[in-house]
């Protein structure tokens, strides 16, 4: 285990990758990291990755423009100090920063059907730390911006409530990648879409939740698991985890609900979608079968953006429309048991790793997601 | 038990009640009712009611008109006579007739997640026998058309896969209402939207199927049973059947899920949505919580409505939307337990009954359905 310095209770200077604009590539920056107050912990960060979420809120071209500001939110590290009253955390503890949070005291947390934690539930909007409006980072005194985790620093401090502790022995360097996407597309298939053995599942968007939702898929029994995805190449490496049919929406005049019903003699048992583009949602709810056709939707829409649905579907023909964020997964008491899942051969998490960086060079993680063929690429925080 | 005579095999001669034209009385006729064909019965008819799919279709405003025709499909009767190759029904069986069916050897019959049977399903524009394509009613040769059960005629011939055989001792002139409306609302809730002990449900439109989902809300345990109705006087009425807080949207001039959202401190756990307007739809979805609300839609919307919803409640709020024709119940499998149940007391029937005439006075029974005062109406099909 990596040996913990006495900072506590100290401001640390690290090395941080900080978006001073929208869209321009990041700078590695030297930033002041405040100590945790109440409830809060300080983590080291030792592998990160770029996610979706993190490009979206970066380019801020729908959404409010928060700068400077470190982004980044799928993460591993080990624990450097915890706040005032924290007391299931402690240094030295190997953990997962998760983007959204568990309380564990809120209705949502009691309930066996949320993990929408009232308190600390994902709010990318929010740019400082909740307890007391400020942030936790700064340059000479120039205040710089919290994103989710703001995992694209050496250390950072996040509330306790959004960290998961897990077991010390997980290799990290593969587990982490359980902090964001893949759990929330493994979770969408083993949590809400719940193909049962045998099904047909249709998964709109090949990419890293689109994957991972058809080896939620294939994990549940799925026999048959269709890709959807305006690229044709993505067809070999969605081969990988379960998908066994491809459709690309270009190679035919008709919408692709249609050539799925066809396909299916009467449509598929479970859609996932996985693009957040409003057409392909209303293509995931138009192609399931009557009578027991579930749609869940995943990716996110944009700003605005409205659904329109027959709504004979629901009552003529039984469908239903669900969604989920994070794969309905609770972030502290799920993530654990999903790294031991990993750790007993259940789950596989290596293939969705295709890139591999050092932290200095952060900005080819961008333009590897940007090329449409990397996964998850790690990003190793040197030191 | 009544006598059945012989008549098996022959025309039977009887009185029904003829709808020649959209909209207009109908005429009680004397008609022909030919014997079943292979796999269907001819049933005696005791009791029926009227439904509002029932006036939908006779008003034919937004559909096919399909006249002369004889309505009716929530009924209770006796077996008269089965055709061949119906092996599970008898004559002398006491029955419900269905309006949707269960051949119990399709995908949808074998899967517990569907009641929807692929052969049998509801279809309210079939006017004729599914087996031979002919109608088995006719006036001096002329053909009378069928509408699913066609259960305004003292004999009426159905596939035996819509007949639900119950406990003989059962008091038919109570026990048949469960043959539509209060079914579909008491599944809608239980089998549905699932209510968890102490929730809260908002009921849209309090008519038979929205009281029916009241009272299997209020079985399920819920605490809060709030209506929600255009006309203020139903709240007395339907305090009977559970619900104990009321809106009439009139009284607002905000929209109605931002009324229900504010009582509730940030939505109602489940709702069900019993009108089939397209905006009472759009507040139901609205109006439930995130985290774990429910949806669930019943009534019939109007031909090529378009629903919109916002999607981000999906995957940002983890709402769902659903729908259920006749609750989720199979007919032949499940019906019989309802009735049972009504037979152990764990189920009121006797408040759904508000009217009661004799056949020769049917058209009694759409007024008082227009007055918008009747739940159901009991037909006694005269001698």
């Amino acid at each position: 285990m990596e040996k913990i310095s006495g900072t506590a209770g100290q401001v640390i200077r690290c090395k941080a990758a900080v978006a001073w604009e929208a869209g321009k590539p990041l700078v590695i920056e030297e930033v002041e990291v405040a100590p945790p107050e109440a409830m809060e912990v300080r983590v080291k960060i030792l592998y990160t990755s770029l996610c979706h979420s993190d490009v979206y809120f970066w380019e801020a071209k729908d959404q409010l423009p928060i700068f400077p500001r470190i982004f980044g939110h799928e993460a591993g590290g080990i624990v450097e100090s915890v706040g005032k009253g924290v007391t299931d955390l402690a240094p030295g503890d190997l953990v997962l920063p998760i983007f959204t949070g568990e309380c564990g005291e809120c209705p949502d947390c009691k309930s066996e059907e949320s993990n929408l934690c009232s308190l600390l539930r994902v709010n990318p909007n929010r740019e400082v730390m909740i307890s007391d409006g400020k942030s936790r980072f700064s340059i000479n005194g120039k205040t710089i911006f919290h994103f989710l985790g703001s995992t694209f620093s050496q250390y950072t401090v996040v509330p306790s409530g959004c960290v998961a502790k897990v077991n010390p022995l997980a290799p990290l360097d593969k587990v982490f990648i359980l902090g964001c996407g893949i759990s929330t597309g493994l979770g969408a298939a083993l949590n809400v879409a719940k193909p049962f053995k045998g099904s047909t599942v249709a998964i709109f968007g090949l990419g890293t939740i689109g994957l991972a939702a058809a080896e939620g898929a294939r994990m549940a029994g799925a026999s048959r698991i269709i890709g959807i995805d305006l690229i044709s190449k993505k067809f070999d490496l969605a081969k990988k985890f379960g998908v066994n049919e491809f459709i690309n929406p270009k190679d035919y005049d008709k919408p692709v609900h249609e050539v799925l019903i066809e396909m299916t003699d009467g449509g598929v048992d479970r859609s996932i979608e996985c693009t957040g583009n409003v057409d392909a949602m209303a293509s995931a709810f138009e192609c399931v079968r009557s009578g027991w056709g579930v749609a869940v939707l995943v990716g996110l829409p944009p700003k605005n953006a409205e659904l329109k649905v027959n709504p004979a579907h629901f009552m003529m023909n039984s469908k239903a429309l669900k969604g989920t964020t994070f794969g309905n997964y609770k972030p502290r008491s799920d993530i654990p048991i999903l790294v031991q899942k990993y750790m007993n051969k259940e789950l596989e998490l290596e293939k969705f790793i295709t890139h591999d960086v050092q932290f200095s060079e952060i900005n080819k993680a961008f333009e590897y997601m940007h090329q449409g063929e990397s996964l998850r690429c790690i990003i190793r925080m040197d030191d």
